[in-house]
């Protein structure tokens, strides 16, 4: 689908693995204070003063959470980066550094590698965070991408999953549902270009959607706003499985049960007409599709007036005592219990 | 030539990626006082006051780096966290935490990921680390550890590769190759098993090697000797890619030129009679053998008298100016240039 038969392909055995390191980092600045030594040496040395330190890894891996044959390797860089920043962003701290190690089989030349770096390069770039370090080495089968991201905060602004209280807000940013979409757009272009290489579809409808799927951002610009705002939420976790299962680690670690309005759940109109193609519900879509990588978080009532009103920010319930349990109150007003149904790779 | 055919194999689709995860994890236990918050959150969440904080990160790959066939699980848990915690040695700094990924096929029960996490759980209790994260993901093929190491260090106490000084003495600790033909070894036998199942080997004269293969050990000892012992080294490196390789890279970084005596390499007696027994010179295996993540270190001639005659610590040799290049002096007296071959995972 985007291969491209006449591209100049060299074998990764043209370099050792410390000449393919530096071949593919060359590029690459530090710009962070608290970097004091990036890559080159046995570690990275990095100096917080008197901030905290925050780490988060994460694993993508090919045939399981990308598919090469729709994912540019670009944006597979980008994104491989974003979700990381966005687990620092849902400590309410700042990404800084992070180091990316990378399992390649042979059969991807040099180029390719460029190109996943020129990714992984202009995320650094757009959220200011320096790759410190890595690993480059071979796989017997395909591309892993495994990136650690380190960030800092203070420590009286850390924001944990367990503080949420009853009578919270819940609040959400963004909108749900629209990565999901996007890889169903995708995997169905896919099908179509089994059958017919030929046929060049109009994607231009989906764009918004194929985009928070491939080229997903992480909320730092909430947690900057947060501050600017005078709001420290209660609790804070990252939408990567979906809104349900997100609900229920916030609400099971924190002890408090919660009550989730249908018609509050943020969905862009592009996500409703595709639906409607698609004849799927955009709620479910919204509750359990994952990868948008929006903030959900948890403030005080009294916190309520800072936010009202602001475009990126939705109420879409409030949290109770933990024996009423988890609730969504449907638009017919039904009360129905939330389930989660998140991603689950090692099903089937 | 190690599977037990009648263990019990639950199969990894039994727990979803978070159950997986608490399974695994739950009888991790805190015991550094840098760790304000482990595995559960977004991101661990640390503290290290006034200190630098040292990262690293490396990947092991079925298939690449290891083989099941004679690497037995726990044993390779354990590894995978040694070879990090060598690069934080390296920089003169204590490990505190890791973080760990791992990317596994259906093929492996979850007994498999069990005695894995047994090894790494291990590692982590003899070295005082904290594991504060990580991700357990599926894979298409085989089995992937990705591990980020993190430390701490006071700011002047950072050892880097870069600050050799001609004159300074070239130190290493412990012996060196041994982990090479460790691998021979095993090689060997697994070639044997495959023709004859039933041959009982007797590895015996084989165990130190065979150990330094499959337990390797962190010189965190070293590091606590050399703070004992007021020596601060100039330069420092692990060898994991085999004595010549990580001259060469300590030469390059400092800009200095480099005199190693063949007859000064510590050897072990078992890697002699081996290296008879295969008919390899056992110089040539110290040089490129890798593995052994031992410290190559160099210290200002004033810091000689301070471990004179220690038993751990060997002095192989002395930088020189960086025109006068690298230089093996042999056993017959003959002057040859240090070449590096170390493992080159990408070639062939």
């Amino acid at each position: 689908m985007i291969e491209d038969k006449n591209q100049q392909r060299t074998p990764l055995s043209e370099y050792g693995e410390f000449g393919l390191i530096d071949h593919l980092t060359k590029n690459l600045k530090l710009n962070q204070q608290t970097t004091v030594k990036g890559i080159g040496d046995d570690a990275a040395v990095l100096d917080f003063k008197n901030k905290q330190v925050v780490v988060t890894t994460d694993m993508m891996v090919e045939g399981v959470h990308f598919d090469l044959s729709y994912v540019p390797l670009k944006h597979l860089g980008y994104k491989a980066v974003v979700v990381n920043i966005s687990d620092v962003c849902a400590m309410n701290a700042k990404a800084t550094q992070i180091t990316v190690s990378i399992a390649v089989s042979n059969r991807f030349p040099v180029e390719a590698l460029e190109e996943l770096y020129a990714g992984i390069e202009t995320a650094a770039k757009a959220y200011n965070v320096d790759v410190v370090g890595g690993d480059t080495t071979s796989s017997t089968k395909g591309l892993l991408i495994s990136i650690t991201a380190i960030g800092e905060v203070d420590a009286e602004k850390v924001v944990y999953r367990n503080q949420a209280k009853p009578k919270d807000l819940l609040v959400v940013s963004g909108d749900l549902g629209g990565a999901y979409m996007g890889l169903q757009v995708l995997e169905r272009e896919k099908e179509v270009f089994k059958v017919n290489p030929q046929n060049q579809p109009d994607l231009s409808p989906y764009t918004y959607l194929i985009e928070r799927q491939l080229k997903p951002e992480a909320r730092k610009d909430i947690v900057e706003l947060l501050e600017k705002l005078e709001v420290k939420p209660t609790s804070m976790i990252d939408i990567s499985d979906g809104l349900s299962s997100e609900i229920i680690h916030l609400s099971s670690q924190s002890k408090v049960g919660c009550v989730l309005y249908e018609n509050k759940i943020p969905i862009d109109p592009a996500l409703i007409s595709t639906c409607e193609e698609f004849d799927v519900d955009s709620t479910t879509v919204a509750l359990n599709g994952g990868e948008d990588y929006e903030l959900l978080f948890t403030i005080s009532q009294d916190d309520f007036p800072k936010i009202k009103g602001n475009p990126n920010l939705t109420v879409i319930g409030y949290m109770e005592e933990e024996k009423e349990g988890l609730h969504l109150i449907t638009r017919a007003e039904t009360k129905i219990p939330i389930k989660a149904q998140g991603w689950k790779n090692f099903n089937g």
